[in-house]
């Protein structure tokens, strides 16, 4: 292929793919250089998230599901912040232009930024020798001054988490054939659904408000339970306690508790869950828990914030500390 | 290293290395999910670009210039759309966390993010197998509705350039030993100056008010100035004429191009100027090139914008067509 005809094969590629997906008009139909992010007098919440391939999805995955994730993860932030998403935009790493792979990975992208109300507003498309990598900017609105931090946890706060913790790491688990996919062998539907928890996280953004409304200091889990409750817990100065038995799971996974193919240490330091991770003080509870409800989203009291710095500690049912080796997955 | 310590080696990179550049009170001092942009009543403009090791920048590249040409290439988008640098995020796909080139790298990010007023927000850092690849997302400020387009040149405008032209592919030429390399052996302050162009590009962000308040339609030239031009022109439904010999062009390329080391080919579609391409109508180019002066930029006037959909045309000297075979770089 000759250089020009290279340069218009780009162009058409962001064409073809990803202009039906700019349907904000500060998009610009993606002909310009920059988009523009009315900002209608709310603060811009901003965050940011890579996937590698090889790291945080396989590859063999669908197209689809790598564009679902990679968009979900940064939704996930903005939903623990309490954000409501304005758009977001994307850059693609990709080793060649192939529309077998592209095709699928902008419908399935695009199918969430309709299903969210996050367009995509602008991007970059870059050749790579080496694994695929897709980095999304998203941006939230927030009234003025009302982003939800780490920081502000206090003691007597509840420690709430939404959904089920532990399923997306075991799902991973069973994609590289390890304990998990034997042990759960005879069962398609478990072993799909774990599958599908890693592959395509269900990011919070119904609760935001809730969270916006009634919680002292959220964030959301993606790096494992454990760790980042140390996180939130050493940005608001304080620690707390957490009844291991409490922390909800999925069937599955708790079959796989019980029979003893994983420990809890991997249910809690696994990460990809994409859940929030929220402290409710305890006379906002009631109310939080109401308004989850209406937005049909399980949450689950799993803890106590107390003071000191002393890293969280998470109990058994006769209230000995479980030592925990591991809290949360890291890239070096 | 056990997943604990590496847990913390990870946040301590970042604390080490990024949290000195995130000034900005909205950036939380990256202890936070995210950030908040304080909109000040203004647009927000936003733009992204990656930069791919191999592709973008030398794996031999100091890494101060590789930070600084990560920031500088949005920055110059920033610049050609009239929009004040207001912050950037940054992903870091990196193979290691290797301090001795993280320290340089994070040095030269920081002291280019002073110099353009454009502090860190937020980030990303994950591990890959891969080449080295930076994308960074930036945010300007407009005042509502007064981005400047691609599209808006009309017959008539002239079509201006800021400082020089194809430095930066010739740079790239010497620094892969090419014939430009031979033909400047000895010269070696000529050598380095082409290759600092292409390492470390000069965004016109002194420019950005005039291009504001005076063009009809602007861009920066990244892939090109031929294919940039026609996409400005295409976005504009006009065509052009471009005197090649008007080009503004350093000392160093006008030797090469003269003893025919270079054609004009190389020069127009070689890419990484970091420039800015304007149409600006004759009756406003005399206040463009007063604050042009006073920003200390230099502005080139190198032909018109003229109707039609035909692509624009670089005649020589005697008037005739320059036959372009290729007008810019491509991932794809």
């Amino acid at each position: 292929m000759d250089e020009t005809k290279k340069a218009s094969a780009e162009d058409s590629l962001i064409a073809r793919y990803f202009k039906p997906l700019a349907t904000d008009p500060g998009a610009f139909g993606l002909v310009d250089d920059a988009a523009v992010l009315k900002t209608q007098g709310d603060d811009i919440v901003v965050t940011t998230d890579a996937i590698v391939e090889g790291v945080h999805f396989l590859p063999q995955d669908p197209p689809g599901t790598i564009a679902r994730k990679a968009l979900r993860v940064n939704l996930s932030d903005l939903a623990a912040k309490g954000a409501v998403p304005a758009g977001f935009v994307l850059t693609l790493a990709l080793r060649d232009a192939d529309d077998a792979w592209l095709e699928p990975f902008a419908r399935g992208l695009g199918e969430d930024a309709a299903l969210f109300s996050c367009p995509l507003l602008g991007g970059d498309t870059v050749s790579t020798p080496g694994p695929l990598m897709i980095s999304i900017t998203a941006f939230g609105r927030v009234p003025v001054g009302k982003m939800v931090h780490r920081s502000g946890a206090k003691p007597g706060d509840r420690v709430v988490v939404t959904g089920t913790i532990g399923d997306a790491a075991l799902g991973l688990g069973i994609l590289k054939g390890g304990a998990a996919a034997t042990a759960l062998a005879g069962d398609a539907a478990a072993k799909e659904m774990l599958a599908g928890r890693y592959r395509v996280p269900e990011p919070r953004n119904a609760l935001a408000k809730a969270v916006r409304d009634h919680a002292s200091a959220a964030m959301d889990v993606s790096d494992g339970l454990a760790g980042d409750l140390a996180k939130l817990c050493a940005a608001s100065g304080v620690s707390a306690v957490i009844d291991a038995q409490s922390i909800p799971l999925s069937v599955p996974a708790a079959t796989l508790l019980a029979r003893g193919t994983v420990g809890i240490e991997a249910i809690v330091s696994g990460g990809d869950d994409y859940e929030i991770l929220c402290a409710i003080s305890e006379n906002r509870f009631e109310a939080f828990a109401q308004a989850a409800g209406l937005a049909g989203v399980a949450v689950t009291s799993i803890g106590t914030v107390i003071g000191g710095a002393a890293v969280p500690r998470f109990l058994d049912p006769q209230g000995r500390e479980i030592a925990l080796h591991r809290r949360s997955f890291s890239h070096f």
